[in-house]
């Protein structure tokens, strides 16, 4: 039995003399993959922090002091060593670990939210507290410096920096896990900055090291740690403030290398005695320790699907949803000069690498950063340029402000395209893209198109792109779009009729990635003589205004989207359709307004009702209750009267 | 006549020599301030900015090269200098000049948002785009010091100081207006580092000359310009990259006295030459040249109401929404010593002075800075205090992903007390705080209040803090409450009943400041003979659940909001309603869902139909309409008979 399994929790850390702390590491490491292997997460962030964590640990007293992780994607470590190493191989699972810190799981874990540089204002919240009561506890903040280009990050810093004028000062440590990525290579002017700090003599010769490191280090014996104990006379033991951090008042310590675990304990200790905010800059690398995952180019196993362990390839993946956007975008590319791309450190998974190689002077990374990503856009577009924003569904939250008024208040034509919208599952509540068809519905001239398939995702793409004076939106959800094309019947206004048979009991509204469980549904219900007709309206925002009649004329109208139902498409046209006086039934299906646990995507969307199985149950039982209330003259819903008539 | 009323253009600047541009720059205060007295406006700010902005148009060729100002009410003088001089006595007026730039109104301007730190990210697109297409055009952005503390400035300025790996760099010149105040004195890190470059002992040689000018400058003549000549000498002619704008790789021209405008002309021309990203650190000071206005301790004018010219005492204010909370603030803060507030450098236009005059080390003012106001909220909540957030209601926008993801996730008790919400009318399309209802609808766990009158206020912010595992809300309209109690004739569950007769036609459900208004139309109909209940639901997220049966029992329900008509509280009302089949016509009055042009608040609900008046009219309409329709046994709405059944 290994250090790992007889842990109970990070104060038996204490006990493990170093040989046995190497061994823990490779254990850890071993856990990782193991466990990464089959079932996918973020991997190569996870190797990276092996060493950073440990030294954490012992350095500090958790959870009397607090330790927040940026993007909790990187604490699958912190989760071992706290006492959850028996359940990490349920790691992702439904009623298994979560993949990112959660509270229910332990008291070790205090934020869940995995929207990146958020940590420090958490840290900066926390230590205020502590510091207002006088209690001697210290907050720990562990950031990406990926994450520190987020504008939450400055707004933090700047607030940390700030000596309290009343009261005793913050016990704040702030470690930046600095990889030099993000899931990209980190952008800007920070990210040179860092480099010049890292790139300073002292550090080349740690690097070197690190670097012969490299090789040994699955099964790292203590002889490679002796070597490197002479490196350590080299590390910078005052509290050394330096660079952009001193200009904000802020104590620095480091470079320090991250995969040392004693200089990280050393570094930390000389942190935490200090008593007033400190950062503590590690150097680790992405994918530590595991060659497959260093060597890969993309982003180092940054998050990756399930992969053979002793290869490190992966499954064949199908063709997602963003391999259409991929494709369609360097198509318009080239026949298009005045299209450009906007990615916020997400080039690859928003499938902007494509786009990119083809034209590289018109693709902007612009870091973790989607405030400027949608803000600059509006400039581009000023400039005279059609700008793509390319971005996962729920990190436009971030940056609902500057669509609203930097872009739609300045008539700004730009395309967002939006990824991972719907349920997307394993990620948790946090990443879920529920949220953006209902706060968008608020942005004036702003349009909204779902495509339901492949085909359409080329199709509406262009038709965003060709809109000059407002802002667009594509809506991609997660996974793969439908195998085969699903062809219309007929076009009413802008929108596709998918079913139609004559008898018009039902008009389901399906859309995007639901109008394909629309279609199923009308077979399931054509089976029980219910006549459907299944509308994808393609465009959402705002609604074709032939919907209103083809709403008259049915006897309910259902409308299925894969979104929040508070303040989404279902409400809209609910609204719409009042206004309009449709005196139909109405029913709304969509995602319920709650935070939802982890777990595979098919899972939850059985789970909510949005399966053809359980859609089409539920119309059953209205219909039913229509036919009872029409031949009893009573009225179990609105004004079947009217509709019966029209009929 | 003076030169300001014969500039036709930028360019006219030219043909002035020294003598005539400090002549100039007299009038343009003169101006200033003849027309803020009897309107009131952005005084403060501007007078900073006269030599600034008039230097500005001198180097610059505007509009071939592009000004943004950040927070667009610094634009006062630059209207004047563009053409705009003869209407400028119209500021603010409905069909007059803006408080802010405006497209419509000149080719000079281009961003209108007054929403803070944005300009860098526009300018960087702006600047990219040029560069991209290889043209000659510089871009200038005017941001103040307090502006910088905002997260997406720090966004934009690290991806500024990039080197684009392709094409020609980017002509951008930030010129930072730094006069160590945003409303109030710019805090944090940031903060000190400017400080500190300002006080270096060169600089205060120059701070003591404009010190020394402060007293003569109303008029000021061409001897004290004279005197000051020699200063320029010491200026640093070099550009001189500087701590931690050199960090992040961009170069430092500066500081500047922004009130020397040949100085700033100077280097502007240096930072014009250099071809790629500058920074000119202009040192000013709010209100300069009018002595009201620099010894004003609280904002230095920096946005006032109507004033006197001589003594520059204002107008009295009657007692606004925002007194009620302030006071009631300093009442628990008595009370409970877990309470906390926070700012975003708004401390008196939100209130929160008083709390803070009597409880220093419990008021954390974060700077212009709303992610950070909500996740460090979030962090102090975690540390066991609950925080009151005051904020203007428009600038949550910023904030959303924050209150979603860092509070509501996290079962933070957090009170956000939102300001100036509803029409607010003078300052534009981005001043109006119509968003709020809709967005935070899709908060999972969220609560949000909207008081009608100023008891309300006090007992809801009470209510609200009580919360201790959820957001909650308390919304505040932009004036003064009504100046008498609204009083309840009933309670139902925790709705208040203002107005009850026997006849049950209509359901008025009137929230926060519409309350009053839908207490008079019920008045009005009385007069007709129409029975009408109104009812103030005090807590509109989640629903009371006995509104339903209200509901049903009505022939017709009216929900009338200031909030925007999409997907705020008449949104959720009617999604309610039809999910619990109630069949009772659904009327939703609010806020058109369209940027609206300034006008004072009342003209403004007039035009779209907010007034006791307008809305009586409408529901008398209904009303009869429903009489016919039960009379012919025709429907014009849904379901009249059912409802009329139930009578």
């Amino acid at each position: 039995m290994g250090h790992l399994q007889q842990l109970t929790g990070p104060a038996d850390l204490a006990r493990l003399d170093d040989h046995e702390l190497d061994e823990l590491a490779a254990e850890v490491r071993d856990e990782l993959i193991r466990t990464c292997a089959p079932r996918g997460g973020h991997l190569g962030p996870n190797l990276g922090v092996v060493e950073l964590t440990i030294a954490l640990h012992r350095v500090f007293d958790s959870p009397r002091d607090r330790v927040v992780f940026d993007t909790g994607h990187q604490a699958y470590v912190h989760k071992m060593l706290t006492g959850r190493a028996d359940r990490f191989d349920r790691l992702r699972e439904e009623g298994g670990l979560s993949g990112y810190p959660s509270q229910a799981e332990s008291e070790h874990d205090i934020v869940e939210n995995s929207h990146a540089s958020t940590s420090l204002s958490y840290a900066d919240g926390l230590a205020k507290a502590y510091a207002l009561r006088g209690e001697d506890r210290h907050v720990v903040a562990v950031i990406g410096d990926g994450a520190l280009t987020g504008g939450m990050a400055w707004e933090a810093l700047n607030n940390i920096a700030e000596t309290p004028r009343h009261g005793p000062d913050k016990r704040l440590v702030i470690i930046v896990n600095d990889n030099g990525r993000s899931y990209m290579p980190t952008v800007g002017g920070l990210a040179d900055h860092l480099t010049a700090l890292r790139t300073s003599p002292r550090y080349e010769q740690l690097l070197d090291v690190v670097k012969r490191r490299l090789n040994g280090v699955r099964g790292v014996g203590p002889a490679v740690y002796d070597a490197l104990h002479a490196m350590k006379k080299g590390m910078k033991d005052a509290l050394a403030p330096q660079g952009l951090f001193e200009d904000l008042g802020l104590k620095y310590v480091g470079p320090v290398d991250g995969h040392d675990r004693q200089a990280m304990e050393h570094a930390l200790t000389q942190a935490k005695k200090f008593g007033g905010p400190v950062i503590v800059h590690a150097v680790t690398r992405k994918g530590f320790g595991y060659d497959a995952a260093e060597r890969n180019e993309a982003d180092q196993f940054h998050q990756i699907g399930p992969f053979d362990v002793l290869t490190g390839v992966g499954s064949p993946k199908g063709r997602i949803w963003t391999d259409w956007f991929a494709e369609e975008m360097v198509a318009i590319g080239a026949e298009r000069a005045d299209v450009v791309a906007i990615t916020a450190a997400m080039l690859y998974p928003v499938g902007l690498d494509r786009f990119a190689a083809a034209y590289p002077e018109r693709t902007f990374d612009v870091g973790i950063a989607e405030q400027h990503a949608v803000t600059s856009a509006a400039g581009l577009a000023m400039g005279g340029f059609h700008p793509v924003v390319a971005i996962y569904a729920t990190f436009l939250n971030r940056a609902f402000d500057q669509v609203l008024m930097d872009v739609a208040l300045h008539h700004c034509g730009v395309t967002f395209v939006l990824d991972r919208a719907g349920v997307t599952g394993d990620d948790g509540a946090s990443h879920n893209g529920m949220w953006d068809m209902s706060i968008l519905q608020v942005v004036p001239t702003l349009r909204i198109s779902a495509p339901r398939d492949g085909v359409r995702v080329a199709e509406l793409l262009r038709e965003s792109v060709a809109v000059e004076d407002a802002p667009t939106v594509v809506r991609l959800p997660k996974g793969a779009p439908p195998a085969a094309e699903i062809e219309a019947v007929d076009r009413v206004g802008t929108m596709d009729v998918l079913v139609r048979d004559g008898a018009r009991d039902v008009l389901i509204v399906g859309i995007g990635s639901m109008a394909a469980v629309s279609v199923e549904v009308a077979a399931r219900l054509a089976d029980q003589g219910i006549g459907v007709t299944v509308v994808d309206p393609r465009w959402v925002k705002p609604w074709d205004p032939a919907i209103v009649d083809l709403a008259r004329d049915h006897r309910l109208v259902v409308c299925v989207e894969d979104n929040g139902r508070v303040g989404g498409c279902g409400s809209t046209l609910l609204q719409l359709l009042n206004d309009e006086r449709v005196a139909t039934p109405f029913r709304q299906h969509g995602i319920p307004q709650e935070f939802l646990d982890h777990a595979k995507r098919d899972t939850i969307l059985e789970r909510i009702g949005l399966t053809a199985q359980s859609l089409a149950r539920g119309i059953v039982e209205e219909v039913t209750a229509l036919d009872r209330g029409a031949a009893d003259g009573a009225a179990p819903a609105a004004a079947d009267g009217l509709s019966q008539r029209r009929r």
